[in-house]
């Protein structure tokens, strides 16, 4: 149903060959040994044959674990391409060799070609264009349910909304805490949106996790690698944020952590990066992000609100977004921002918020008549 | 005719207020004196009666010229309004007064609020989304041959190729020089296209002149200013790259330049910016490219070429540029990149050259139709 | 005794006017109002009087509180002159007020015009020119044994070594984690060296704290506001590395942080912003450390190992700072660099250690006799 | 006489490796071909015999040429170690080859180990520390020769002033050109000062040689390469400062253009880069200008005025290029900094010109007398 990788990925993204990373698999011999390897296992492997091989492999000293993106996948550390062949071999499983010379390796696009799909609630991100929207700190129930109200008249797939929030003053608002995440999960049911909101602390885990649909790891936290491990070991999906000083590789393997760790269901965003540039707050780095995007098969969204600090920004950098070929977008929206108790001068007014809503639509449904781009997948029912 | 300013680019882009700085008049109050002042006449002002004009207020001390970009527009340095509404009063001319309070006047959005056109051989800049592309450097008549035929072929507007060439290294390929230019020239008029090449030095515009259809001012000299007076006495176009370490504002002070020195036929060009970032070459600034537009009245397009060194990642620029409303894109292609003296690595094949623009079109074409950017001018016969 | 603010620092560096942020309060008019207020008591306010000064403000709705960085210091929020003026005449104290317009407050110069000290074990940091140095991280205890020894044959003040390592890819080393801190501590005892290890969580605090005489914030955790507010509340002296990517101010905000939260012992160390330059792995931002300490009381040290990775560099750039007027050094080295296990090339041998050492010290004590620097205080006994 | 090795240079800085590019030959093996050679003569090789040796080199299609940096020096192009060998047996000349695999040749350590002699007038850098100072622009008779005063008072060596202002504004103080220049070279006259001063066009060389006794080229010519070339083949010594977005390599290859052209009398001057970090004008790279000395035979000075933007900034970091083994400082001072036309505020005053140069003056004696820095050559009889 899906023909991602043709129309407009393909050839205006795509799988390809970027910064001289080889990705596609196809096009490498299989060398005699690498630093670490990939088994893509054909579909319909029994999970116990894969659980023997894995322990067959871990038998012989080797490196060894089992994951599930897309499919049976079996990462490997340093081994000899034989010792994969006559495991494969004695348990009878039929699967690609891919060697990893990058120094990560479940996030690589080899490891789910196709692309993954991450669901926060209803919504699968990773095909068509998704938005996450909200205001910046949730302050008050009246605040966000009508953020949340107008997040979903306007189309809006996730609410967005700070609770714990990392302020760089000690003396600046610091969030409601819990009771923010509260307000907000309300405020979520009500509208019928699932809610995403950032997590500052290993520690807040718990008590965060009946509350939101995902996590996010906030630019500042991206190699936090204490709140990397705690999230691995979670079946909720995080949004990772890349750092504002982190380069490509050090994004990918943030998100290597969460993978390694166990969790699969990671989106990535792009949302400025520090450069000597000050008319924007920071600068949208979207050459990286369609490079993450081709790297990697994680979906790829940006945020153009914290990347300019300009409302007025948004709406033409969404655009582009879209156009480039990525997954979707991440903004800030006010009822009210000139009450807002942060961020407010950088928060979409309602009114432009749904003038950008309809537009991007009619931009890709444009794409899609064109045969440009593919629609999205239907929401799943709730 | 032109709906530039309502379907796509007001409400993406706009003429709004960006970074704080109001570039609608009409919603600033008028001070009593100003650091300048631009004074957009009404259509039809007789010239005789401008320079009366002019000269009044230079017979008051005053710093004063016409220009006419977007009209009839007389720039005055630091004076006070009443003294230009009674030089209005007694010269019977009609005009809007505009404050102006940053350090950039003639190449603000509200000296021409419409946007110039800027045409380079037939195309015009500004309506519609342009393509320059060519190889790095002239290399050989075989050569640039080859790729005036296949710019042509593919429906490329503007032919570019490097004779006179900046290189980093004295020990690299340094161009043809005139001779280089000859060849270009001559491929240009050999497909219908018009061209454009780097100028590096005022001595050596009186030679290119008679062989180039605009100047392009390289990201290494954009503030070379000895350079930049002596283009603003020119009437050619100048393709304005942006330097790697420019800010906005230093940016828009070198167009300044070309506009105070009478030329105000300019295109900007951002090209990437030096960030912490080297997995592409340079960063490429949308953003800023976005704001530029929103700023001044001239037309703006992007380099992805040289931003990002890669050609797999110059189509989804190209396709953001386009969806962000901007002007236009510049990009590198050459016939055999594999056997190109400079720059080989980062251009496209000719192959996925014609797909790219293929689908630019379609895209554009689609947008148009969705009423969401205007189609460009009809080329100008030659 | 001390003379500090006369000979080196005063005219060199001073608490000076820097990027016109006013830090000397003489200079400075008090106004009616202010966003935040010290009052400086003069030396000798019983702490029940000045606990009653508080309570009176508070009693007015004023967020204030008692500090002892620098003597007795009342910090306030926003209030009117005349109601600290007022507090003070009632409470028969004595005491300068200090308007306070910068988002940063406490870590001000003017809290502590003379500067802190921060004592690490005996050592004093803030007079004389201190040394941190040490393995990047504790991988066995012959090796930390080997380092320890060598740090104290060379005079090295304070041993660092990692235990909980912030580690880039999750399949690179992590630390030994508390038994790595075990050993560090064992091997500082056996030699007589106070310790310092970095600290990723507040999870951790607790057992880390028997085992170090101070707790490093790294880099990547400046802006960990909830590890920061953990370590406000501790009684140990923190050494807060600067953020690649942040700002001067986001910095002292970040130690803001430590001192609204109770905690004044602390050591600012500057360790490279990220910029375009590859050459060395960060830049070294001698600068803005230099800027730090004219703006606040606090000790600033510089880390050329982290900064540049290039041990060759870490002789001349300390000695840059001694003669800057910065008041230490922290540095990698390794007994055997080639068989570190992690960061080896960046480290120091032993051998070029001693050779350094030696030479700053001879370069601090020429500076002192020609009476450029004041030599440090005597090291308590421990 | 000089033991500049040995004391300061040689521990702190070094002619050693840095970022894994060898510059000492010995410790290479020489390889059978390579991209370029040096061929380094022994002293007192007839000028004759060296010519025919390149005529020799040149018969076998070798691209050579002989330069006198360090002595005599053989610059070859890709070849053949045997050739070469051959080459020297032939006309009976003894020397070393230097394999050269960096991009740039005739700057590197190895073709003068010891290090370039660089004079401006009387005065040699790289030996000792230098000091150029001025006003950024030569605004009057009056003001310049006040300057010139105040800068042999102070015993500063070279006089600074701009004449022909690179200004980023078209509407800013553009200097006073030629007339500029006759002020600056009377005013040099007068107080027996040689004098500097930035050229920002091939087309003024003629008319500013017989004023200048050296040339400065500004950062943002770094990469004006018609500029460079013009300057190789003028026989006055050049400051070439480093551009704010350059990377090493691109510096060492501006300052190759030169040398390749001809001149060997090129002193580097670090002035800033462009940085996320805007609370100084640009970052001061200490670390890229101690690699600048380690890697080439050029003095390396810095600019701490443009590099920071303050005044109180300049002493501290004056302070630590002098310990960190550099040549010298170029600062900004006004006799009445705010009357400057141009970058008052950045500018010291003479009283703090005295107090910094006094106390630079008392830290240099420090360090020779400690062994730790050689004294400067004696200035040449003019």
């Amino acid at each position: 149903m899906s023909k991602r990788d043709e129309p407009l990925t393909m050839p205006l993204v795509g799988p390809a060959k970027v910064s001289g990373a080889p990705v596609d698999p196809r096009a490498a011999d299989e060398p005699a040994r690498a630093s670490a390897w990939l088994i893509r296992l054909e579909a319909g492997a029994p999970e116990r044959t894969v659980r023997s091989l894995v322990e067959r492999l871990r038998g012989q000293g080797l490196e060894a674990a089992c994951h599930d993106i897309g499919g049976g996948l079996v990462a490997v550390g340093r081994a000899e391409r034989e010792q994969l062949r006559q495991g494969l071999e004695a348990t009878a499983l039929a699967g690609r060799l891919i060697a990893v010379e990058t120094p990560y390796r479940l996030v690589r696009r080899d490891a789910a070609p196709e692309g993954s799909i991450v669901r926060i609630g209803a919504r699968a991100f990773g095909r068509g264009f998704s938005l996450i929207g909200g205001p910046c700190a949730v302050e008050s129930r009246l605040q966000i349910q009508a953020a949340a109200r107008a997040a979903a008249g306007a189309g809006i797939h996730v609410l967005r909304g700070g609770a714990f929030k990392p302020r760089t003053s000690p003396y600046a608002f610091q969030g409601l805490g819990l009771r923010g995440l509260e307000l907000l999960a309300e405020a979520g049911r009500a509208s019928g949106l699932p809610v995403v909101s950032e997590i500052l602390d290993p520690g807040h885990l718990e008590r965060m996790y009946p509350l939101v649909d995902a996590f996010q790891v906030g630019a500042r936290n991206m190699q936090n690698f204490e709140l990397l491990k705690a999230l691995g070991d979670v079946d909720r999906p995080v949004v990772l944020k890349r750092g504002p000083s982190a380069t490509l590789e050090e994004w990918l393997l943030a998100a290597e952590y969460l993978l390694a760790g166990g969790n699969g269901q990671v989106l990535l965003c792009e949302r400025g990066i520090r450069s000597f540039n000050t008319n924007t707050r920071y600068t949208l780095d979207l050459a990286t992000a369609v490079q993450a995007k081709a790297l990697t098969h994680l979906p790829v969204i940006v945020d153009p609100s914290h990347a300019t600090g300009l409302p007025e920004l948004v709406p033409p950098l969404a655009a582009a977004a879209l156009a480039a070929g990525l997954d979707g977008v991440m903004f800030e929206f006010h009822p009210q921002p000139e009450a807002a108790l942060s961020d407010g001068p950088q928060a979409l007014r309602v009114e432009a918020l749904d003038a950008m809503v309809e537009r991007l639509r009619r931009v890709e449904a444009a794409l899609a008549e064109a045969g440009l781009r593919e629609a999205g997948l239907p929401d799943t029912p709730r």
